[in-house]
């Protein structure tokens, strides 16, 4: 059975502790908003998609199991309260704030419509819960859109092998995932080999967490090395390799301003890069995997990005303009608390890195559909 | 100063605990055979040039400093019993098998050419310490003709910012080292701008030995990721990348039946790949050197491998030949003795690739000069 990092029924949610995965695997129940407050801010769950639904789903919890408020007024302005407390649970969640922005606006709408308290409330629920839905859809989607677009250039019949990147599964979204969901698909159309999935030095996000999603859901799957990608390339072994680029938010500023979003870290705080489609196709996604697709196209082995469309940002000309964040030194100086380098030493130690268009040789895979990298405006018209 | 892993006076000798790397510190007293079997077998020394050398030398203060002979017989007889112990100090120590054999063969020699015990006693530690002498001055000339190489593409006086991988320095041979050597070399003549390593996974000889080396030394230094060699090079940071290939013996059977030989592991044994140059210029190294290689080509930065002549296997046609040796699934599941990968998850865990010569754009660096990686045979006639 495919991993649920959120499992919700109206009237119940429970999120996956990630701060304790890949060693053990426990559920939080999430009963309200102070709840969903807490596992946002303990960075028990992460993923700026994946945030921003288990904040409005703690809301929707508590809407229909606590309190009953005497009129639509009072409801509305405690609707208000609480997604506003909600968004100070992480300074950086720039799509909770969004969803926030969204519920309340759909929220007065009801309100001034006079429907009363019970058509308010579940309104509001409602809405949380068409947010999961969507996102989980979209993820659907996307892998049936890049199982497919795999599998028309594979014999008939024959199996596909993937190598991916970071972790793009259901750990970092609603649910399926990306990159992660092409291969989902692929092995629930019986139709993958293995996948093979990258430690993704230096936070592991590989090793701990798409190994931990591809034991969960039985996927045959192999872990390499980041240094080790080549050298499974040229066995010949693997037929694409897909990665991810975080959904983003599309005013085309900065790459800090417009992606920045954080994630777990057992010491600190930990901000992600901005990972983004340009308008000329060229992907900002996490560090390394500008290595994979030139490794990729020197053993002609097709490159794929699998996103939302929404990570496609029209208003940026190119990854040219996309700045290369640095990330802390003893994010790679140590690991599970442990010190793994030398004292003294000077690390650099970027966030992600750009892959431009022309090795982006598969295609763009969304939700709408696969495009090749230097035609993604056409997005718009799909 | 240089660091020295091997610290060697007449009737002296002292090797750096590399169990104890990066951490600390720690010199170990070797006063005689019996103490250089145990650093060897307790892998407190690593590197098949190192151990050769080490357990020589231990013999060589051994008779310097221990008990007296009566006769040249005798002494020949203690010999021959101590070069056969110290041989059992580890299973594959395939270059100190063929170091005693030469004494031994030496001290036959001397035996039967009548000088007694003082000549017999000091023509053996004239020849232990002959292979030290030679080791270092070997990676010296290396590091010479490396730098020079560098040096003539550059522009004038301006400095070479060079990329390494793995550990190939005062801590894997006698000292100085192979592509760290080159690095050293461009350091003392003013003209190194900054050394890069990467960390080397799975087993961090980047992150622990050779970042340990470069800090100690007082090199310019940044640790890098595996991951992120492309991202650096297209910063254009980087002139050069220089990596070693471990010198093998040349019969060219099997990568494993020559050249393996073993590192300290916290955990149990650690078996290395037989790295070396093919008579037509591939070469087998640390897993990650194909990756480099792609990477570098990729953005036109010359890539060079540095390594004793004795690397160069003429009787092995190419690299096809060379079999992949896979390693336990532990050496990368675990670091520090934690688990950093999901439960159950299988991984690819091969030791070296094989990189072919099209891709050595630089040369291969040996004591002898440099030679375009397709015309590695001439290394016969140098």
């Amino acid at each position: 059975m495919t991993l649920e990092a959120i499992r919700y029924s109206r009237g119940r949610l429970e999120v996956l502790d990630q701060l304790l995965l890949p060693h053990q695997t426990v559920y939080i129940p999430v009963p309200d908003a102070d709840a969903g407050w807490a596992v946002i801010n303990k960075m028990q769950v992460r993923g700026a998609p994946a945030i921003a639904i288990v904040g409005c789903l703690s809301l929707a919890v508590e809407l229909t199991t606590g309190r009953q408020f005497e009129t639509s007024a009072a409801l509305l302005a405690h609707v208000r309260q609480r997604l506003a407390h909600l968004i100070t649970s992480r300074p950086t969640a720039v799509n909770l704030k969004k969803a926030a922005v969204t519920l309340i606006e759909l929220a007065e709408s009801a309100e001034s419509g006079g429907g009363g308290v019970e058509k308010l409330r579940d309104s509001v629920v409602s809405a949380c819960e068409a947010m999961l839905a969507a996102d989980v859809a979209d993820n659907r989607a996307i892998g049936e859109h890049g199982a497919a677009a795999l599998l028309s250039s594979a014999a008939a019949g024959s199996p596909v092998s993937v190598l991916t990147h970071c972790n793009t599964g259901s750990l970092a979204t609603a649910g399926h995932g990306t990159a992660l969901g092409v291969i989902r698909s692929l092995h629930a159309a019986g139709r993958l080999g293995r996948a093979y999935c990258t430690e993704t030095r230096p936070y592991m996000q590989g090793a701990r967490l798409t190994s931990y999603e591809l034991v969960h859901d039985a996927i045959p799957a192999t872990l390499v090395c980041d240094s080790a990608v080549s050298a499974l390339l040229r066995t010949g072994r693997v037929q694409a390799v897909v990665v991810g680029a975080d959904r983003v938010a599309a005013n085309g500023d900065t790459a800090n301003k417009i992606g920045t979003y954080q994630v777990s870290a057992e010491a600190g705080q930990r901000t992600e890069g901005a990972d983004r489609v340009a308008a000329n196709g060229d992907t900002a996604n996490k560090i390394g995997t500008y290595q994979l697709a030139i490794a990729a196209a020197h053993h002609s082995v097709p490159f794929y990005i699998a996103a939302p469309a929404t990570s496609i940002d029209l208003g940026l000309p190119s990854g040219d303009q996309i700045p290369i964040e640095e990330r802390p030194a003893d994010e790679m100086l140590q690991l599970a608390g442990q010190r793994v380098a030398a004292q003294g030493i000077e690390v650099w130690n970027p966030a992600f890195d750009v892959t431009p268009a022309s090795l982006i040789t598969g295609g763009i895979i969304t939700e709408k559909g696969v495009l090749p990298a230097g035609e993604v405006s056409r997005i718009a018209t799909l």
